[in-house]
């Protein structure tokens, strides 16, 4: 293609409410443009990543035994009554009325309509397992719209759904996606992560999502560099420390720590690493009667130590915390512990409450806490000998670098992520709420079970841009980028030779299937570079008058520190050796 | 691809909603599946020909030098509201707002939104011509949506908008979009028909149906079948007859029809063709006060030929009509003719009118009219001698079969057709509106001339259907039939050497970028045969027992009586001769 027979945009400056860097570049770089908060035109540049990503995922998907059907848009809202979500979900669902007042969505997702499909065309347990997917235009209406395509209100999701027999199927059709994924972003060329995730009240362990690393990314991710563990911060496991719990060495001492409410404080006060503190977290759930009313609140002391930070989806899988919990008032704190926050403790309480401990707090000897008396501490505290042993010992806390694995096999390291993907097993959620069965070999209606799996298409694009750029501008992997080799003349209108060269390599390299671009467009050699580097075109070959003098023209690859002085006859030869077709 | 791995399902009844056979094949071949009122699932059988589809029109498209983008579904108000869109279009823009309470609309086309994006692109001449398309979901809420794809409510939709200097480049890229589309129309192999249409108030000849011919289409077709003579019903010029008026040669009689109060009534009566009498249509104009109220009504009388049906496009083009016209009230009428409808004509009127005659009814002689008197017609009337030339001969009529061509150069013919594509010059509406301007070589701000065109995607499928089709099923054009060739294995599961031929069969034809589907879903010969007449692949291959004793295999094309019996050993070669690649 030549650049004047298609489009390019590029600008100077970002615009000012383009807050990250992919947001900035794809501005910049003329692939997006903004129409309202959190909406966009995709414009020809960036149209062509979208097109390269959705091809490889369609691929990839067909491949794995899916098959692409198109679900609307608009959808009629009594699917989403039937399971509840309509009302349940809040304003990030558009909600519309026709013109005879009918209620309907803009889908965020799909399960509803694909689950109803399910019901009325998969009867027989020879139609399974199947897996329906599509690729298509969805809508969340967020709060606060940003980050450009990373967190829009209208954006591409790839979107599967697997219905299988029981749950020995489900988790074959969850592995058929999992490699799948892998497959799909392997070819993106992306650096990324499968993590292990949260299941949330579905149980079990099939959830993962698919993390692009990028030090901005908004996601921890947890990972063993010597071994394959990986999980999000959310489900990582903190496992105790090796080797137990050591003997206790050190007399209980109340300790005065004036003005010192922090564990940090208190460890710096006592010389004392802050790893030997243990911090008081004083937790209420509320009991409700049928009209809503409180009738009952309990409190929960949480216990961690002084460096580590409370995960709360971990704390929300407790016995008794499942249904929520919430910070204890200053009123129910003085009740239970006679005393302010900054110096509570589990020793000495005035009114009994729940004592959960982290793993690693319970595995503590000769630790600090509050004395439940303002101003003190105590040091040396130890487990059975100064305080009963916790009423429950859990898993309470987000891990940190350094922690061992909990599968044995090194200790973790945290990277930032940014998630563009999720396969999930959803049990029979909505098979159940929508009653899709099907007839098993006896004739006997039975739920389907399901699996969802997403791709947020545009999504891609911002996170590429995140992990693949520098101060030049966008670097793209070769499968995704908008051209994978751009040809730059110097003079192209002025030398016979320049054109004469410039629209063979062109032709050449078009008739072998590699995407290649002939920037025709007249511009100064500076500005022509500066917009393909910020555009991030991967392989640039520059031909000139002084060039083709020597026999030369000079090809450069987007990370190459200087370009490469190539025989002029052997460019061709030269750039399809580089490339992927 | 094999059956199993891909979803089949058809029925053997359609839904009694379904009311056209495009419908009701599409339900029982399983390409749609209703969600709700004009709201489908593109089932993967109907996705593939969709695909299809697109991708003859994208490839189209950029040879014609359009470039894709992608605008959003979800549009701000804001855009629409500049144009005046947002308050004049009636309830078939669906409106939303967002959580911040702010207007969205659902997008039925884009012209605001190219626009916005032209007005800030497009800055100089030197950018143009520019021509953007996109293929992207869209919505338009029918009062009442039918005919399944035809008239939906959400579907998908081809749109392009070009951006010229002025009107001479704008003809340009109407052109070259008018060429695109002649193409795409082709390739698609369909018979259309690109027929002239009106303008409206844009003016200009730059309108263009393309019409894919079927007797079951809402839009009637003129065409000349001796020239490229093509327009549609609203716009083909009827044109004066041959010769001119002939010599009066009866006298005027004032004729008794007792009780004939129409045309036909009145020819039979008198035992003349109908083609003799000329029919009265009273209509009137009302001026308006600021206030809205009816301050005058104007009466007008248009005559045509008995046989003649008014064409109320061409009326609305008569200076003083243009504003809308009503049929006059029976109080109007006696005012103005002193009797009652059936028995009016243009003599002796009580009030003068405006008189109006068509063309044909202007060059009649010796015709009969109502004599503004209860059951009495005139017979023998001329013009001139019994009442005077009519103020104003204009085409007002619908043409009819027969009449001569507007080119001079043959007579015309009517054809049925449904309307999937149009070609429209814009002129400066939008651009006007949202001052889309550029700069030209002297810096001088210009408007850009506009065009814009369209492509049902969706709505050629039931277009494509309603063409070909038989008692069976679908019959596809080999371009964008699902599938090209169907190898129907019997016995595929049973016998060995079955499965390897239809195996070796599907592998040579698939490695020959032909798109195949191998049945292996094991179904009976008949059953088997019935769903692939009624999805309508192209051509079908069955591979026997009995067949392969022989050597033999059977091939059958959709549209023919009987199989051809092809030895087992040439099957590949003799489809890969029959089929486009």
């Amino acid at each position: 293609m030549k650049a004047t027979q298609f489009f390019i945009s590029t600008l100077k400056e970002a615009p000012a409410d383009a807050e990250v860097r992919s947001h900035q570049l794809m501005m910049r770089a003329g692939m997006i443009k903004r129409l309202g908060a959190g909406i966009y035109n995709y414009m020809p540049m960036g149209l062509r990543v979208i097109r390269k990503v959705e091809a490889i995922i369609r691929d990839e998907m067909n491949r794995a035994g899916a098959v692409e059907l198109l679900m609307p848009v608009v959808q009629p809202a009594e699917l989403w009554q039937e399971t509840g979500r309509f009302d349940k979900m809040g304003p990030e669902l558009l909600r519309v009325k026709d013109r005879h007042d009918r209620d309907f969505i803009i889908q965020p997702t799909s399960e509803e309509v694909v689950t109803d499909i399910a019901r009325q065309e998969l009867r027989s347990y020879k139609q399974l397992p199947k897996n329906f997917y599509h690729i298509q235009t969805k809508f969340r209406d967020e709060r606060r719209p940003r980050f450009g395509v990373m967190r829009g209100r209208e954006f591409t999701m790839k979107d599967a759904y697997s219905f299988d027999r029981d749950p020995a199927g489900a988790a074959k059709s969850y592995d058929a996606m999992f490699t799948a994924y892998k497959r799909i972003f392997d070819r993106f060329g992306l650096a990324y992560r499968a993590v292990a995730a949260d299941t949330g009240a579905i149980g079990g362990d099939l959830s993962h999502e698919f993390q692009v690393i990028a030090d901005t990314g908004e996601d921890a991710i947890v990972y063993c560099p010597t071994s394959d563990y990986a999980a999000n911060m959310e489900l990582a496991e903190g496992v105790a420390p090796a080797g137990g719990r050591p003997a206790a060495s050190q007399a209980m001492v109340k300790t005065p720590t004036p003005g010192k409410a922090t564990c940090a404080d208190v460890a710096e006060l006592l010389g004392l690493p802050l790893s030997q503190t243990v911090k008081s977290l004083v937790m209420a759930t509320d009991e409700l009667n049928e009209a809503g009313d409180i009738v009952k609140a309990t409190v929960w002391l949480l216990l961690l130590r002084g460096d580590h930070d409370l995960n709360e989806v971990k704390a929300g899988k407790v016995e008794g915390l499942k249904r929520g919990f919430r910070f204890a008032t200053l009123a129910e704190i003085d009740e239970h512990f006679g005393c302010k926050p900054g110096y509570l403790g589990p020793i000495g309480l005035k009114k009994p409450v729940q004592v959960i401990a982290d793993r690693t707090v319970a595995a503590m000897a000769d630790f600090v806490c509050g004395a439940n008396d303002v101003d003190f501490h105590y040091t040396g505290v130890n487990w059975g000998r100064d305080l009963p042993e916790p009423d429950l010992v859990v898993d309470l806390r987000n891990v940190v670098e350094g922690d061992p694995s909990p599968d044995g096999k090194g200790v973790l390291a945290i990277q930032r992520g940014i998630e563009v993907g999720h396969v999930f097993y959803l049990g029979t959620k909505y098979s159940q709420a929508m009653n899709a069965t099907y007839l098993d070999e006896t004739g006997k209606p039975r739920l389907m079970e399901m699996g969802c799996y997403g791709i947020g298409v545009t999504r891609i694009l911002g996170a590429a841009i995140e992990q693949n750029h520098d101060a030049r501008g966008i670097i793209w992997p070769e499968a995704i980028a908008p051209f994978t080799v751009v040809i730059c003349p110097i003079g192209y209108d002025r030398s016979a030779e320049v054109k004469a060269a410039a629209d063979a390599l062109h032709d050449e390299l078009r008739d072998s299937g590699i995407d290649v671009l002939l920037d025709d467009r007249g511009e100064r050699p500076g500005a022509m570079f500066a917009d393909w580097e910020l555009i991030g075109v991967p392989h640039r070959v520059v031909i000139s008058d002084r060039g083709l003098k020597d026999g030369k023209v000079e090809a450069q690859g987007r990370r190459d520190e200087a370009a490469t002085s190539v025989p002029a006859a052997e460019i061709a030869a030269w750039v399809k050796g580089r490339v992927q077709v």
